[in-house]
């Protein structure tokens, strides 16, 4: 190994990346190198090339992007415990303080990056570097929002509303942690699809499931109408997990709410924990995210693709 | 005692309340009759005799109103247990099913009533009639809120928006609990009050708490505007409670939600148990709720002026 790398620079709104070459960096304290085996493709780079909202939440300009990301150990910092070189891992993307690869620092498109050993989740030998990096971001959020802040268990009466990437996830999570899943979908392929991984019943619109005394509804959607109609389908004392944001603002019926001591909680991101639960499932065969390979030539591209709404399973960058 | 009643009977929306005199009921399996001491008067009584939507929530017509009720036990149905004649108890409203006091059964604007032996609180020597009954409702609606569904604690900070008579006793509740209270209302005199109460800060609007971290916000309001800022201002991973319908939509930063993985939740009434916990604070001497004594022959008239917005404290019709 040389001591150069190659990644994908962002410079800025509306300006397309730069393939660059820098020096491999050092492990400072506390964080390890990693020799990037594959790296996921997520519609929020598409959002940081389009919208200058972005950048005010990236803090390093200019930054090599990816978050996504597995690989193998190169190198040890000081201090770093239960890790060494070879280590095969995945990264947790959600760094306190908006410090994560990709915006906080160099990220995942790229031959080599740096992690925090506490983001670090070891990858099982029966797990692949591409099933890994897709765990760690599609599949850590849509975890997150149905175990975690939905507390969806078994024999939990759950809907999930939207079945795109992360709602299909979301379904398998559900059912496979013995849920009775519910999912709403405008989309006839997307119903069948769900009912086949193991979904009890599928409708185009949660409200058909009004009757059915739903405990948690997951909206992947967030798209105000949808939430809102999450609060009328929902049982009494029950809750409403928000995870799409695709409308900024929510208008829901105050008397609802009330009336039936209903909760609507936000999902944002997940944890290492999360990331650790869903490749044990992965490595149980239980769970398998759907993802499309690409090479690292190909990031710019796969954006693109990203951006034409043209990509039905997860893009992954992969060296192999 | 004669086996006549008196009681002031609702019978249709924009109707007056007619007195009307009724053999006093038996007790039926699991009831007990009750000689009413005191009810107070409640601000959903305005609401059913002026707005038509209340005819779907009353179950029986007509119907003698009141629901906030204590008294003295006449009469003991078969299968009660651990109630005898002559305990002095309080009743709690919420009864499953809407069969409730006051719009499911004959109330409390009465000389005598009924009620299940499991909604009934027994009142500790110490604390009034009057108190008692101010506690059945306008006390637990808030205790509920603030304690019940909020989870306020010793050490918690949580915010109370609007100062009214449910906002002065969440106050209180706060405090009592330990808690640090942050009040928000647009009247002085108001602020003062909650402040001399034991409130930690006082201000006109929520968001001047933003960066004070608060874990809890309790909306005694639901002004829409009101719920929409205090999303704004909770602290990440925050609970907003919303007691106040005054909006029946309310319109909230889907992706302050989202970030924060904020949590609102709605709350409704409460059960024998707060009222329990309330009657216990009263003995103890450290809650009292301000109210103003009517006449059972001015209970018209008090719910006029109720619906006049010219009351500041409690009414309660009394017999002594």
């Amino acid at each position: 190994m040389s001591g150069k790398m190659k990644g994908w620079q962002f410079t800025k709104t509306h300006e397309p990346l730069v393939l660059v070459e820098k020096d491999i960096p050092k492990a400072k304290p506390g964080y390890v190198v990693i020799e990037v085996k594959a790296c996921g493709l997520c519609h929020s780079d598409v959002g940081a090339l389009e919208d200058p909202g972005w950048m005010d939440i990236i803090k390093v300009f200019p930054v090599i992007m990816g978050h996504e990301i597995s690989g193998v150990i190169t190198e040890v910092g000081e201090g770093v415990e239960g890790f060494k070189v070879g280590d095969r891992v995945a990264v947790c993307p959600m760094e306190p303080g908006g410090t994560g690869p990709g915006y906080g620092r160099d990220g995942g498109y790229a031959t080599h990056t740096t992690a925090p050993a506490e983001m670090l989740i070891p990858i099982p030998d029966e797990v692949d570097f591409i099933q890994a990096a897709a765990a760690t971001d599609a599949g850590m959020t849509s975890y997150h929002a149905v175990v975690g802040q939905g507390g969806v268990k078994e024999g939990t009466k759950v809907g999930i509303i939207g079945i795109g990437g992360l709602g299909t996830l979301g379904n398998q999570f559900a059912v496979q942690k013995g849920a009775q899943v519910y999912v709403a979908s405008r989309k006839e392929s997307a119903r069948d699809k769900a009912l086949k991984a193991g979904a009890y019943k599928a409708a185009e619109n949660i409200l058909e499931f009004k009757d059915e005394g739903l405990e948690v509804i997951v909206d992947f959607a967030g798209a105000n109408k949808t939430t809102a109609e999450a609060l009328e389908a929902i049982a009494p004392g029950g809750k409403v997990v928000v995870v799409g944001m695709a409308s900024l603002e929510t208008t829901i019926n105050t008397s609802s709410l009330i009336l039936k001591e209903a909760s609507i909680v936000g999902s944002v991101g997940g944890t290492p924990e999360d990331i650790k639960e869903i490749l044990k499932l992965m490595k149980e065969g239980k769970v398998r995210i759907d993802t499309e390979e690409i090479s690292f030539e190909q990031v710019p591209k796969g954006l693109e693709r990203l951006k034409e709404g043209k990509v039905t399973s997860r893009l992954v960058m992969t060296f192999d």
